[in-house]
């Protein structure tokens, strides 16, 4: 299980890059030319970033929930297959981002598949805490807590939907605010939440 | 061995994506444009997912095989390989599938690769049955079983083909039929089966 | 050390798909053109598949000779590192033959490309052997049949390139010749060999 | 965190191949314009093989380094992905240089890729050696040291920007000059370094 989500989170890390054309130059050896094509890329460039930061925190929270297991069923293993699908396909909606930064439709469908991702990210921690699958049962305050912190991504990646068709810049700094919201969030995590997160 | 098999199903799963292109629009910031263009991809998007759950498909049910094993000879190896050979071509016919859905012979080369896969599931399973790799050697009645069950989806994939011509989408509504075809079989395995699958 | 070669095998093996284009066709309905296109593509897909088999044997090879070691030195470590270069380029000169089959210089690239990985397998064994970082010292007959053995395909492959300036068709048809005189030395095998390969 | 790790350095090493793109020909079956064009690949061709060195090099150190640890916190491990980030990046630099090996702006943005990529191997190791993650503490001189031997390409690779703009050539031979500097460095190394390098 362990194995294949590493080897799709890395893939899909990865494969970001091959989305990225290296430009066309009239003149190859024109220094002013290569310079100008690089920053109408930026935009895909600063695309590959933040969607390398995105996967990176899904792996290390994904890492965090899977050593919480003590077993698997298949609906958790089923459930986890339709979670990686959404971080393969992660990928293609980062090159539409890139290439039309500027239309709300692609901050949309890119601020959808994240908050797929963070919702299956919830379902599969209900699972695992229904199915007793987790390594030590727990409280429900800390259970409560828990799918709190992972929907908080949720929210604001939904919420940004809307402001999209206002300006697309916005949208994006709504999704950078989920940062600060967790760790407000993390000042009011159950004492006893320590032993698990 | 499973690192290299989990390696090719992870990178085959998410190499389907490598084929989705990002439209080009006369204007990139135009929503409708974008909306549009993403609606004539939703037959590439649609195979994407039916990819990638066909290869989680198999991904399961290869592992659930070698969990089974206690030893692998060459035989075995080759012919492992030969089926991750159609895993890694398996992006190919998706990719064909989501440009020329309409055509049957697109449907027919991805009928053929997956029950191709799944035939040589059926022979991997009776290489190990009868050169003695199994843990523990089966019964007679669950290993026909299990035979059947690997067998299912070669037919209805196979039973596809000729459906093809007529209409491709009752063609791929067949490939389905398979799952609720492998839940009935389920209903008639043998009692000791539950200690191999 | 075995991670990385299992994770360049994979990636090497599953990335030649990606070289498959789908094909343009004028009317996407079109049954007949379809099937001309994929048959105007056959050479490509035969390339797919004899590379496939052909970093599988590798692959096969290259574990065999890791589960004779006891410990790596860094000449052992940088060697490996060539030797995956050269496996991970393997998909450039099968993208070439699959283009241009009928043209010679692909074909002697693509038997320089795997006659080179044949001969760092060489070089590696002699290494490990010279430095002693085998699991057990390798009496002198095994060693040198096991040159031998390792040295067949390249003494083919490099045999191939005056031929495929006649046929091309003629240059494949000799490499596939090193699979039977490979046989053939398994023949002459010294018997005390069966410990090691 | 290894996993992770391998899988992108092994993935990065083979993506380089899919900027090789197979050349078009007028004539499929002119071994002089396929060989002509082969030629004009030639600086994609040796761009591929650098950054597989490159990679290559990066990854015995990262190994290195992370068989010194004994532990790894939250900053480690985002350091980490902020390190494989730039490794992932790395294709897509490779391939600019491979098409405007003449044009300073590439060698510049290559070289600071990999200056970066350095930098953060620096910054990783001061982290570990000054929040006490590393296995035995290092005494200063060792650490010092280290440090230093890190340091030495980031000098070369920043050095050889400004020289990027008098001749491309000659700062592709500063980033070799590297290698004999960091051998020079190894006659200086304090003899306590053995145990830890």
């Amino acid at each position: 299980m362990l194995a294949l989500g590493d080897g799709v989170f890395a893939i899909a890390m990865t494969l970001l890059v091959v989305s990225l054309g290296v430009p066309d130059l009239a003149h190859a050896g024109d220094e002013h030319e290569l310079l100008d094509a690089l920053n109408d890329q930026s935009a895909e460039l600063i695309s590959f970033f933040i969607s390398f930061a995105v996967i990176g925190r899904y792996w290390v929270a994904h890492h965090q929930f899977i050593r919480l297991l003590r077993a698997a069923d298949y609906g958790l293993i089923w459930l986890t297959l339709v979670y990686l699908a959404f971080i393969a396909f992660l990928p293609y909606p980062t090159a539409l981002l890139g290439e039309y930064f500027e239309n709300p439709i692609s901050v949309v469908v890119y601020a959808l598949n994240v908050g797929i991702v963070s919702g299956i990210e919830v379902l599969l921690f209900r699972h695992a805490q229904r199915h007793d699958l987790l390594e030590r049962a727990m409280p429900e305050p800390v259970f409560r807590w828990g799918v709190a912190a992972s929907t908080v991504p949720v929210a604001f990646l939904l919420g940004s939907v809307p402001v999209a068709f206002l300006s697309t810049t916005l949208a994006v700094v709504c999704w950078f605010l989920a940062v600060p919201a967790g760790l407000l969030l993390n000042r009011v995590r159950p004492p006893e939440a320590a032993d698990w997160f």
